[in-house]
């Protein structure tokens, strides 16, 4: 945890902190920390800061804590991924945020078993906790927005154009298409919206309706890879590129 | 699986090839094939080919091979990893593989815990099959060299110039650094050795030692990864960048 993360409503108007949680457990016997020390703290969706030791038992802590004037900019890049088996998206999660990303679109694809929909994965619960660790990982305190959508048609043409208005739409590829860096460098945008699809490929008719859309293909590369290796390498690669 | 590898020793002069293991039942469960279909296959360390199944029941699969010539060429990026926690590199070894990666150094360095070595994630029963299935995956031969050091200082002063006589070595660091781009288009190396740090990174003497055998640092971004997301991004760089 290389930052403290708190929600809006534990901020207090005089910089006093205190934590009774997990959070606390984890400075006293992870960070091993001791009154007067300086953390690294931030409001969720909201600035960074610092935060002194004024107080610390071994599940309590109280800080003081100064925040800056600004909020650190959003990621610049949103992901459309076509929903991974539960395994693999619980392992992405803190992944992902820990990347940057604005914003995870989950959709349907032909390729993807409507049985994941069931999976808890899914669920604010079980993905919230994992979203923030990748934050506290990264120093970041931008919550991905997360998105689920069952009808991919639906999605492309009736909702993309409210949650990704302008910016650059992508569209991983296996196999011969220009490479990401050509083509984010040719056109400097302000966002990215990377599509990933299912383990065994969007079908031909998914692929026309995203090309339809203004999705632009890029290469992945020769090699074929597992779905949570290609979002991570592609995400490095567009942040590298941006 | 993208890719049925076999071992050199199942290579038969005829082409014939009989499988009586979990690639059978893969080939007639998962892949669903019938006798008459064709099969991507492979040589480990050896030549990609064709398979056509000439008998299959549900735990036997006979197929008649062609391979091709040359064999593929062997990653170009070589990884030099401060051993992570066991459950990190379970995880990894698979992705390595994918990303394609032709030798793993694995190091001890100050902040690895000396109990990571006593993890069966080290031994070649665990990792073998795992880096099988990542290349599987990304329809690859080459399988990893894995060497695996206790002493980071002779793993440095007088391993390397054996395992990496020659080529571009780089040191990926958090913070302020040249951007991994810029270092290696700046120089075109037939071969890339990439360090990355344990979790909590390298001391000021075991980078120095680094910088002193030729490490040049490049930059990670500003966001601090774990080690497995970092290598794998890295990775994906230093890929799309070759």
């Amino acid at each position: 945890m290389n930052l403290i993360l708190i929600e809006p409503e534990e901020r207090r108007a005089d910089g006093t902190l205190r934590l009774v949680d997990a959070r606390a457990r984890h400075i006293a016997n992870v960070l091993k920390a001791q009154p007067g020390d300086s953390l690294r703290v931030g409001v969720l969706d909201g600035p960074l800061g610092t935060g002194t030791i004024t107080s610390l038992t071994k599940d309590a802590a109280e800080l003081s804590c100064a925040f800056e004037d600004r909020i650190p900019p959003r990621p610049r890049v949103d992901l459309l991924l076509a929903l991974p088996r539960p395994k693999v998206m619980r392992r992405l999660w803190a992944q992902l945020a820990a990347l940057g990303v604005g914003r995870i679109l989950l959709t349907n694809a032909w390729k993807v078993e409507r049985m994941y929909y069931d999976s808890h994965v899914l669920t604010p619960e079980v993905y919230r906790p994992l979203l923030i660790e990748g934050l506290q990982q990264a120093r970041d305190t931008h919550l991905p927005e997360v998105a689920v959508f069952k009808q991919f048609k639906i999605l492309v043409e009736d909702e993309l154009p409210r949650l990704f208005p302008e910016g650059l739409r992508l569209l991983a590829r296996p196999g011969e298409a220009p490479s990401l860096r050509s083509v984010v460098a040719g056109s400097s945008p302000a966002r990215v919206l990377l599509a990933v699809g299912p383990e065994g490929g969007w079908i031909p008719y998914e692929e026309k309706l995203l090309a339809n859309h203004g999705f632009k293909p890029v290469s992945m590369g020769p090699r074929s890879l597992r779905t949570d290796t290609a979002c991570i390498g592609l995400l490095a690669l567009v942040h590298a590129t941006m």
